[in-house]
Parts: structure tokens; sequence; C-alpha cells
């Protein structure tokens, strides 16, 4: 059940992105060309879902979900392209495929970047029906915020200070807290604020998403030692490669795999406190640290 | 009178900007760093002008179009950077210093960047005394088209796959109504959503904002022949020796200065369809084509 609803999931929003990115006119062939290419290169969609399914648990009908999720997925590919650059993480493979200053060319992998946050701007700024405007200029401000300095572009430059550092698992926590944390949380937030949640549910499943944001994380460290470089889509042990601070270095193998499981059960026993059937998403927290991809 | 005005204004926006800035946490001291010298590395504001002298002729009170116009140029600062980077115009200095990638490093300069690009929406999704959401969600919106695929970056991109290709007039106006236009424009709409202008006013502003616009790019483009490197900051002839594509090269010297005249003379134009004192904005569209720098 947890696979079937990641896959229609999946494929509703590379739907929706897909008729906002095929909806831009022709004026600039390349650098539509590389949005497409950078956005719609596949990927479990992981905010998407948590958009999708936390909106459905609180009954949020999925049309008015549909450009949230889109939005947060144009950030997560951005991310993932101005990341690859050879500035960056100079990685020349993203989920097996070349990534896009590869496939086209810096100069096309930074304005594809750059036009794939505005287009989430772009998307959430336009009027939602279900939705007032107040709602959308929330959810306006969460995807900022944890876009930003304060969230997921303040991660990665701390993630590039630490590079070739040895980091304590606080300010490594906070980097991935901020680097991929914010995001998910961010997912969640949309949501709660498309439903206009009460105290209650808010504080509980905003808890869920920073436990499950941080497992994500421990558990792709694990995978970076564990997994081949097949089912990865990226050279493995590339971290370690790279001399970046992973929880495995912090606290053993074993230690990490306990992190996340403890990480999960936490997760696990925030949804006890609400109200509704959350049986899809602790499927999904539990699968987040038993993924091999 | 309008060099005071534009004195002021710069100030005024300066300071507003260095409050955002400065008030962002020491998570990330380099890329906080970065966002500094990008965003306060001097410039003429003149967007935040344009938001600031349109907006106080329609009686919006400045202190709700600190943030529209901090916004702005939080979007082009941001511009600028991506802009300088090696992989698109690979420029050194800017304003008579050095650029942000040469003052830092390149991902830093890439993150900044970025990050600006989010702080400017962070900053317009912050509620703001004396405008509705509607109105707010208004901004984001033409500010999102004004920077994106549609608008800013498009530009660049036809920019980019027009150097050391002889293109058009009209594909050269088309790129600069998108490259410096479209965020001009924006300037103008921003302070005409916060007043609640009525369709002569808008009609008549955008129209104005438009030639304006226009009129910047030309006068650009006939600076760099004419002028010194020490009154351009940066070194003269810039665009001749990296082959782009300009008014002067397809219209001659004189057929170039002729446009921005009758580009001004059209915007002059549209100013007398409104009923309100616009003199210091006629004085700026006159300023656009007899400044030096």
């Amino acid at each position: 059940m947890l696979t079937d609803a990641i896959k229609t999931y999946q494929q509703r929003v590379d739907q929706v992105l897909r008729q906002h990115l095929h909806s831009l006119d022709d004026a600039a062939p390349t650098l539509k060309a590389a949005m497409v290419h950078g956005a719609l290169l596949g990927g479990k969609r992981i905010r998407p879902f948590l958009v999708y399914s936390v909106g459905n648990m609180l009954n949020v009908p999925l049309a008015i979900l549909d450009n949230l999720a889109a939005a947060i997925e144009c950030i997560h590919a951005y991310s993932l392209i101005h990341d690859d650059l050879p500035a960056m993480d100079n990685d020349c493979l993203r989920r097996g495929q070349p990534t896009v200053h590869i496939a086209f060319d810096e100069a096309s992998a930074i304005l594809a970047g750059d036009a794939l946050q505005t287009l989430a701007f772009d998307i959430i700024s336009t009027p939602i029906d279900g939705l007032s405007p107040k709602q959308q200029l929330e959810i306006v401000k969460s995807l900022a915020k944890a876009s930003g300095y304060q969230g997921m572009c303040g991660g990665q430059a701390i993630d590039l200070s630490a590079t070739n550092q040895r980091i304590d698992l606080t300010r490594l926590t906070e980097l991935h807290n901020k680097k991929t944390g914010a995001l998910i949380s961010c997912a969640v937030e949309m949501a709660l604020i498309a439903a206009q949640a009460n105290e209650n549910d808010y504080d509980a499943l905003m808890n869920y998403a920073h436990h499950v944001g941080l497992a994500f994380q421990v558990q792709d460290d694990i995978l970076d030692i564990i997994a081949s470089t097949e089912e990865l889509g990226k050279p493995q042990g590339s971290d370690q490669q790279s001399n970046k601070s992973t929880f495995p270095q912090l606290l053993g193998l074993e230690g990490a795999k306990q992190t996340s499981q403890q990480l999960v059960d936490d997760a696990l026993s925030e949804l006890t406190k609400l109200p509704y059937n959350s049986q899809l998403i602790a499927d999904f927290a539990r699968y987040i640290i038993a993924r091999r991809i």
C-alpha cells in the first residue's frame, strides 16, 4: 500500500510539474530543456509524497495540494542542480543520468536552478481554489524560510565549510536539519497550512517531520557506505571520498543504525497523538530507514 | 531634486537591506558575508527608486514600500552575482569592487545568489501592515513572473545564446525587455498593487516603465562605447569584446541615441495621462539617458 501510494503521488506530481514546464514558451529553448532535465529526472518525490499524504489525511483535496507539491519539488530540483556543479559537489551523475551541467553546460545549469527556484514561488503565488490568500502567503513564507539562509542554503553552506573538517554531532545534526530537514518539514507544514490544522495536529506532525527528516539523512549516510553504486545512481562511498563528516563516522555504523531507528520510533510516537488513520505516513517513516536507495 | 531623491531612497533601501541581512543568524558566516557583499556593494538602486517614487506619488506610505524595495533589490543583487560567475559573463569587477566569486569563491557566490533570491520572497511574504494578504500575494506573483523564465532568467539565457551571434533588433529588444525590463516594470507594478491603482494609472505607469526599462539598456550599450572604465566600474567596451549584439551595433551610435530619446519621450507622454504631480519620475526618465554611469 505504501509502495502504491508513493508511485501514485510520484506520477501525480510529475504530471503537474510537466504541465508547468511544458506551458513555458519557447523563447529560451536551452534553458527550458535544462529545467525539464533537472526537474523530471525521476526521484522518489519524498517531499511531494509528504504534502499529499499529510494533506490527504487532514482532508485537503488533492487538487489543492498539487501545486504545493510541485513547488516544493522545484526547490528540491534546483538545489540538486546547483549542488552538483563543479564549484560545489562536482557530481556528474544523478539518478544514473548525467547532471544538468554535464548534459548542458554550467551556465545553463546555474540558470536552470535559478529559474526553477523562481518557478516554485510563481506556482504557489498563483491563486489556488480552496485556499485563501492568507493561507497561500503563509505557504510562500514557509517555503522561503525552509529554502533560504535559515534552511537549505544555509545547510549547504555549512556542509561546504565542513568538508575536510571533523565536525561534532551537534553541528552535523544542525547541518542536516537545515540542508535536508527544513524542506521535509516544510512539505508537512504546507499541508498543515492548507488544512488549517489545530495546534495539537500541527505540533505532532511537525515533530514527526523533524524526526523523519533527520532519519532520512542518517540512512543516506548509512547507504553511502553499504549500498552499491548501481543502486544509488551515484558513486558509492562518495561522501567518504570527499571527506565529509557523516553519522556513521561519528557514531559507528551500528550507532548510526540505532540512531535512525530511534528517530523513526520518535516519529511514530508523535503519530499516536493524532485522531486520524496515520497508517500511511507511519509506514513511510519505517520505509525511510528500510530503503536501499 | 532628482539627485536628492535618488540619494534618499538609496540610503533608505540600503538601511532596510542591512537590517534584513544583519538580522540573519551566524550559522553560516561565509555565506552571510557573501550575501552582504553582493547586496550592499553600492549601486544606483534604480528598482527601489521606482518602487518608492511611484508608490509615493500614489500616496502609499514609504514604510509599506520599504520591504518591496528591499525584495526587488535582493533579486537584482542575486542576478548580478550569478551573471558575474566564470561560467556566465566571467566578470571580476562590479562597481569598482571584486565580484562575489572573487572576494569569496564560486561555491559561495552560487549559494549567496540562491539565498538572496529566497530572501526576496521571504521578505515580501512576511505580513506588511497596510497591505492585504491578497495584495502581497499579487506582489509575490509579480516578482516571480519578472524574475523567472518569462522574465530575467529567460533574458539572461537568450543573452548567453546570442553571444557571438548577430541577432536582429526584434530579438535584441525581447532579450532586454526580459533581462532588464521585466524587473524595472515589476518595481512599478509592486507600487501599483500596493496603491490599488485604477486601470488608467496602471496602464500609463506600466507603459512608462516599459519605455524607461528599454531606454536604460540602450543607454547602457551607448555608455559601454563612450564612457571610460573608471566611470563604469567595469572594463570599457566589454560588451564589444565579448562580441554581444548591442543597440549601437545594430542602429549606429546616433541611431541608438535617437532611439533612447524616443523611448524617453514616449515614457513622458504616458505621464501626461496621470492626475498627479509626476515631476520626479519624469526627471528620472530624462536622467536615464543623460547619465554617464
